[in-house]
């Protein structure tokens, strides 16, 4: 086996840092697979790139990122840039023959989703997205309890993402607010609750939306208001296989809300209740337990959900939000070595933003639409 | 002013239990008002009405409810009778000049709720509903933090009520699940969140709803399975004047809650939240605390809170869900004597119920629905 | 069967309309036992008297209590006057040969305490102290949780007993903090934490106590200090039969808290939490859950714990603060019937006093002391 | 400044992995001071040391110690070896100039620890020890706010510090029931709340402690049971300065307790409350909010919480238990660099080491017993 892998990053905001720390970190914390060797450090200014370089223990960097795409020493490229910037970057680093961990959402417009998931496909290397929730080992063990019929057959789900950084009515107007950077709440927020549906149920099959704007227009820099374009807020009902029934909330002016992804799971014989904000607790209910004790236990992440325990000996001692992307990137190097990994790579993204588009064209047409699966 | 007040009361299921508690308790609580006289008590069995007549504390029973209508001693009448007989009672005791107490909801048909508002515009007499939510002290306390401004202008909603008496799929086959029992959840649970919205917010103005079916079929006591008729889920997207958007969860078969009625309000500039399983609390939270401090606080019923102070004088002590209907009691009674009352007439109890119609015409023809107001 | 009891009450204060409150509601709640006839109110202010007579629904009123106890209509005397009345007036009853339902603590001094058990072993009549705390049905399953062994052999106890009436600092000096009202939170407060220990484990053996105050003086209506003489804080450990280890804390200048009583039991096999602000919810941890599902279960108050499904068949709906006094008032009457019955008898509360006696004394001394059992 | 710094590491287990997890982190995560070069890692078994230095990311190892302390390569050492070897170790590495970061406890002995100060004294190096529970955000934040006095002058403390690794009664004997381990709880537990009450309000002043034990003893291999010699469980009332009243409970078997360190702070304006288990949350209560609107506020760690925002940019998402301790290695780097640091050193961690001792002298002499200061 490969003792190490080389590793590209493009990009050094919070994501790049978070790729950075999960690749310093993944060998110490798993102790198995290459141990990765931070080769190069691409970001559009160069001497930011360098200070970087050294801070996140990068060999060398770059301002032009096409030439870390095109270092042979290079075998994996974690794409960290703005979205819009996906689609080039992570399409010519697997036509470069790199793997290639590239953050949510895949990008703004449904083609160039396409033509990733294309590129991938053609490619044979392995391109994963960084839908990080998914990681968190009681998600896993939400699948794992859904699996083994401890809450019967699922009827009835609820999710709710929600966030306050657009909760001010007084900040000042900017970009998330153009109809250029999206639908809003839809896409920015819909699909890391739609990543949990994936990996849980398998994806929705039909959805209706409703979008809306909590401010109609804010300030802006020289004193006057501009029309808000995109929606803060969307509320959808779903149906997923199996004809189970669903809701899911997103909103981004949600005050007092700073993580919250809370999920609602009902079944024939008990029911699963998590929320992202206390996300080492997972909260169960079972008809099994003798009547007069019913009542919903609350769970505490422990060493006996794998893998937790590569991080932690002791049970509810906590992992952090950072933790979840060294899990990432480890189930990523099981996926280049080819063993089975939980990732949701391009083509199970492309279909949450299918999913996404669905659900604008269900608001536009105030109808129910089929979500079409590639 | 008139020192007593004569009491009828028609059913002897809890209800009517929950009634006789009140109309013993009232004037015990609050000190003021007139004492109730428990005059006559009907039940159509006339043993059992006798029995229940001496530990509700009735002067008099009769197995006619017709007989406790005609009681010239009888000034107010309680009914608690299963839903399809509230419209003929109701209507007979305003036709006999009495006051009136009904158990909500109004009617299982649309055209009975109207006869009975119709018959107490025409009396003159106070014709209230029975939704003790909207009694709880902490529910008025989210409208007094509204109407102050607190949390600026709302602009999203969410409403969940969920219990788990349906949720036994080898339940027998009963009543609640034909269609002549109504919709399922929608009214069954719906107007009791409809009623928080009528105080909070004057009611909804559009709907969007999916019924679903969490079991298609159940069995019978011969052994055999029958077609479920109602829909146990109900999922609804609205709106509310302003702009305000919203969804409304209602399952009646949720294994493990048992009588939660949970309510997210957000504003501009904060957030209530608030769960019917733990009504002696309240979360609030507001921009204008300190950056570093800020989060939900929850706030413990108090005496602050009227008239949590009429039962209790010191603070987190806890009202019980009975109390709510001795509170409603004495807002009857303040109705009554034509002081301001906060309590949901025939008339917007009308409302209500259209808008449960609404719901079920917006899931028939998969279309959003306006809500027709009176 | 007798099918009416008279039913005397002296004071008029928020624990006398509670006894009155209980007076009126027993009957219809539980159906069972004689109806309570309100003969006689007892209150020093005459006028006063009267009012509340009229309010709480008895008979007729007095400003002489001795006249209440000489009726011969009464026969059971509910005592809600201060704490240094309750001998006086326990014993008068009596010795007339009444049974007597008098409010907890017994009394200041310990004599006063031993004189009112044996005042009640002499008349043969039934003597209970309202300690409604225990009437609690969720307690009653923590007690049928310890019985039926599911948390093992305890091992530990923690109680926590917490509120903010004395926490302002600024508040004026009043007689909670002269020297002659006791010794502070040790009996205000440590008597009902003492009151679960009873009829969960039988009460203390051992104590350790260390009394503190968190403010030395306080200002008086005349601008002036005044030194605070009881101690607002006490911190106590203690031991119970079989080994057992357990802490007690009691505050009444806690900030935030408003009726914390805060239990938390240890066994061999689990544990159990239960904090009073939150009444109707239980704690559990029990080893016998699956490991990757082992948590805390929030129980919720249901008609499966007895007698809740006396006041409301649904589960999850909440008893009030109130509604333990009814229960507590039923209990009262089971035991005049000759019927087993969970009261604390004056013998059971005498053994409480001595408790806290040990515990002051044991501040005194800086000395583990034991408690001597009649 | 020096851009790097050369780091040895002695130990494999838990929590080497966790100083070695901190080590390849702390750069990335903070962006300034020295870059960490990983030199040489010690473990007894060589092969298990060169091993776990490729995990790691060490460049060399050995199954000898002292190589390590005399690599000149080496400029800080990690000790993480079982509590009987810290003296020895860090006295070596002090004595070879290096700096030393040392875990708690400091040592079994107390003549140990007192030789470990005195040696960091006479060296002039940094020596710190690994309290990484007062290098949460929150914990600062707690500081914060009871330095600017949000909550008036504290009166009263309580700290409760329980897991359930020794709940299991059918649980083999193992070392940590030999007296040789220590006391039990007391030291094994113990050190930790003390560490909160150093940096907190400056230690404890006066301690009064009970030991006890759940289990007699327990099952050996052989199918024997030996008796357990130290104590599971303290309970232990202590003074700190200004005559702060506190309880302190240790249980190392309290089941369902996974990392609870729970501590409440009250003040003459406002109430603090926290817990391990969920240690991205404070609760604080203050009396300055509106009387209606007055409740605990649940805080979530956020980037205002500094160092949270060099870990995550969001508020909400939640630091892990690892993360404290790349924190704790900034500190350290800090520390070393001559600037203001939050660090236990040798002599805080000595006074934390005397308090554990007078509190078992407390236990032995059944009185309580001053806290001599160094």
């Amino acid at each position: 086996m490969k003792t190490t892998i080389g590793v590209g990053l493009i990009g050094t905001g919070y994501m790049g840092k978070c790729h950075a720390l999960a690749w310093n970190g993944v060998k110490a914390v798993f102790g198995d697979g290459p141990r990765p060797v931070l080769v190069h450090l691409a970001e559009v200014n160069a001497a930011l790139a360098r200070e970087k370089a050294d801070e996140f223990g990068f060999e060398r960097s770059t301002g032009d990122w096409r030439a870390l795409v095109a270092d042979p020493d290079v075998e994996v490229v974690s794409v960290t840039t703005p979205n819009a910037f996906h689609a080039e970057m992570a399409v010519a680093a697997l036509e470069a023959g790199k793997h290639v961990w590239c953050e949510k959402p895949m990008a703004v417009a449904l083609s160039d989703a396409e033509r990733m998931a294309a590129a991938a496909r053609a490619s044979g290397r392995v391109a994963v997205l960084g839908y990080n929730y998914i990681q968190n080992p009681l998600v896993r063990q939400i699948g794992a309890i859904l699996a083994d019929g401890t809450i019967g057959a699922v009827n009835h789900v609820r999710l709710e993402m929600d966030e306050d950084f657009m909760a001010d009515p007084d900040a000042l107007f900017y970009w998330k607010s153009e109809a250029s950077s999206g639908y809003g709440a839809l896409d920015d927020f819909g699909v890391h609750p739609l990543s949990l549906l994936h990996v849980l149920f398998g994806g929705v099959t039909k959805v209706f939306a409703h979008l809306s704007k909590p401010y109609a227009d804010r300030p802006t820099r020289d004193g006057a208001r501009r029309a808000v374009e995109t929606f803060d807020i969307a509320s959808v009902l779903f149906e997923m296989a199996g004809g189970i029934s669903g809701m899911m909330a997103l909103d981004r002016s949600a005050w007092g809300r700073k993580g919250r992804i809370a999920l609602q799971i009902f079944g024939s014989k008990g029911s699963i209740v998590f929320d992202q904000e206390r996300f080492n607790e997972l909260q169960l209910y079972v008809t099994s337990d003798r009547p007069t004790e019913q009542g919903f236990r609350t769970i505490l992440a422990a060493p006996q959900h794998a893998p937790y325990d590569r991080f932690i000996p002791a049970p509810g001692h906590g992992l952090g939000f950072n933790d979840l992307k060294i899990i990432e990137c480890h189930e990523l190097l099981r996926a280049i070595a080819g063993a089975p990994a939980r990732v949701i790579d391009f083509d199970a993204g492309l279909r949450i933003e299918r999913t996404v588009h669905a659900m604008a064209q269900s608001h536009r047409e105030q109808r129910w639409v089929d979500v079409a699966h590639a």
